[in-house]
């Protein structure tokens, strides 16, 4: 698997302008009733037709039998090799709620919970508390303060909240409150490295201040912290490739994730005709485009096959409009499989194809799993994906003499 | 991607003996009339006969989307990992005209160039001066004497020639002194490790007795030096191996590609019908044979679709040639692509075909991109060639008890 600094040689800048379209979900499963995949039920002749004069392959996320999260599923697109470069929970959280974390700052995941007289845990989600009433707590918690660090709190959804801690020499390598089981007490942090004593310290301060303030909370009278951590440092994908990359995503989560990797997100609306139309609007501005599209992957998760279906052919009359743009290249990826059968992300392998003048006579019938197996470009690392298209797009030297 | 060394102990020496016949740049694309690719255009009986009875199967030479030179090319497919081992771009000029590079010895890449009155680069090749001009003008230069090196100047071709230092202390780790640009001047070359500190120093002194000597030159009057490099110490194939191997290859750069991996190199005429002849020869001197086939390259180089057709046709008729004497195995492989609509080295994965007494059943129809993408071999990196042909020749031990 390669990773995003190995040919950096190799990158060269020119005008041609690439887009990665990511369908996010994309692969799936055969139906019991059907024996077809989501892609193979849906009704998508754009898509089709483009397969036809596309490369088309593969892509596995990060190794045969290994089911990505959203964080290493985007960075494999991006070039990055997801095992080396690992987003943290609490990071992540953050990123979903567009909470900045700069250099040094550690943030965790937070949910309120219930416990007894006695401390002991009797429900860790504290009957999921709507966000309406959780959202003040959290404003509540947000006013603590303890010398030497500053301390937010920020409401994400439901039971659900980001701490983050912002100050001089804290550490992401300190251990979890949450015991993971109910009947037990939610658990001191303990530094997992030396340097980590004084972040341990102010979190315990941190979780002390905010017993004694929920303690009068009918459901939420207590919290548990999981995932602390610091946002990784990634070598910047325009630096890297010389390109001058945007991001468009209507999700918050995946701006982020883009931003991460050092791309420019250029604002959007809330559905995927907002950002095509951004991307219009956008065109002549920048050399590479990242465009996520997102329902696939939900309807994958709620385990609903026809909405995914649809959700596939809705997306399919945007693709001549990407076309019209004359894209040097244009990707269609998956950062994942999300089969409707599992109601959950998925290892397998998801289909790719890859537009450019130099793909003609390399297609293949339709796009799907199946057909994408015989396709040109064969099985492949997600993390070739972006190699794949600076060079269709004739941004790459020979390696080597 | 495996490195050669990495099986060591599983490599076993038996009388068995392998062809390896590399047609340089023989995968290619569709032609944009027919939709058909050179191979397929091609007629070629004795190839596709043979594909029928071998394993086949699609080799990556470096990685997806990465196209490489010759070097990287030839040595994944000796068994050496092209990101490992890495040969600079002064040592393959070397290399191309059968200059010994000893080690410690530095070359570099020349080009003789043009300069107006103020030292400013009015013509970067000399007016791409013709060799009978070029080649006295070098002899000169090599009678430039410099203390405590031995300065050696070769001709290459029109323009360009190979600058050699030989002496204690020296490195390849110094600048260029081409700017890449007319209306410049000529870069004074800089260490890039306090090492190299003498070896700049060396260089510099060479340019400014050769600024001199040259500046009654018409066009000729000052150059460009490129790519220092020291010839790379890879493990010798024969060792590592244990095989006697052969080179037969009509062009200089192949043999020296074969010496760095430490072949023997036969001494063969100048067509690939006098390098057959080589093979029959010396069949019973050794039990490993590379053999080059050079003219597919230099078609598709050339952007000539017909062209490189016709090469892979007339290389058709010497596969029973090579067959009549009998290999336990004879591999056909291709360095990297050289589509014709490209006009360059390119990326694709590349036809390969490999048939032993073992490959009965295994076939595929006909030997192009698209039926060996089907071939039971599947899609390997280049590395792993060699091994295929060791274990099929029953050269190979199992791994591990």
């Amino acid at each position: 698997m390669i990773d995003v600094e190995e040919l950096r040689d190799c990158y060269t800048k020119t005008p041609s302008k690439i887009v990665l379209l990511v369908v996010d979900g994309l692969g799936g499963l055969a139906h019991p009733d059907t024996g077809r995949s989501e892609l193979e039920t849906a009704n998508t002749p754009n898509l089709d037709a483009l397969a036809q004069v596309s490369a088309c392959g593969l892509t596995t996320p990060v190794l045969p039998g290994v089911a990505p999260g959203s964080g290493p599923g985007h960075l494999a697109l991006f070039g990055y090799d997801p095992l080396k470069h690992q987003i943290g929970r609490g990071a992540l959280e953050a990123l979903g709620i567009e909470v900045e974390l700069a250099p040094g700052d550690v943030a965790a995941r937070g949910n309120f919970c219930t416990v007894d007289g006695d401390g002991l845990l009797t429900d860790r989600r504290a009957g999921r508390i709507p966000t309406k009433l959780s959202a003040p707590i959290c404003d509540r918690l947000d006013r603590i303060e303890i010398p030497g660090v500053q301390v937010d709190v920020f409401s994400v959804q439901d039971y659900r909240f980001v701490l983050r801690l912002r100050g001089e020499g804290l550490s992401e390598f300190v251990t979890e409150t949450d015991p993971q089981v109910t009947g037990a007490k939610a658990l001191a942090v303990k530094p997992l490295k030396p340097e980590a004593q004084k972040t341990a310290d102010l979190v315990n301060e941190f979780v002390k201040q905010a017993a004694q303030l929920l303690s009068e909370e009918e459901r939420a009278n207590m919290l548990l912290l999981r995932g602390f951590a610091q946002m990784p440092s990634l070598p910047p994908m325009g630096e890297v490739y010389r390109l001058d990359p945007a991001a468009i995503a209507a999700y918050p989560m995946y701006r982020g994730l883009a931003t991460v990797a050092g791309m420019n997100v250029i604002p959007t609306g809330k559905t995927f005709a907002d950002e095509v139309d951004t991307l219009r609007a956008n065109w002549d501005k920048h050399d590479f485009f990242f465009i996520h599209y997102k329902p696939a992957d939900a309807a994958g998760e709620d385990g609903d096959f026809d909405a995914k279906v649809r959700c596939l052919e809705e997306l399919d009359p945007f693709i001549p409009e990407i076309l019209a743009l004359e894209p040097d290249v244009l990707m269609v990826a998956g950062d994942h499989a999300t089969p409707a059968i599992m109601a959950a992300h998925s290892w397998h392998p998801v289909p790719f194809m890859l537009h450019s003048k130099l793909t003609l006579g390399q297609g293949i019938p339709t796009f799907d799993e199946k057909a994408c197996a015989l396709g040109a470009i064969g099985s492949i690392p997600a993390t070739s994906v972006m190699v794949l298209g600076l060079s269709h797009a004739g941004k790459m030297t020979k390696f080597g003499p």
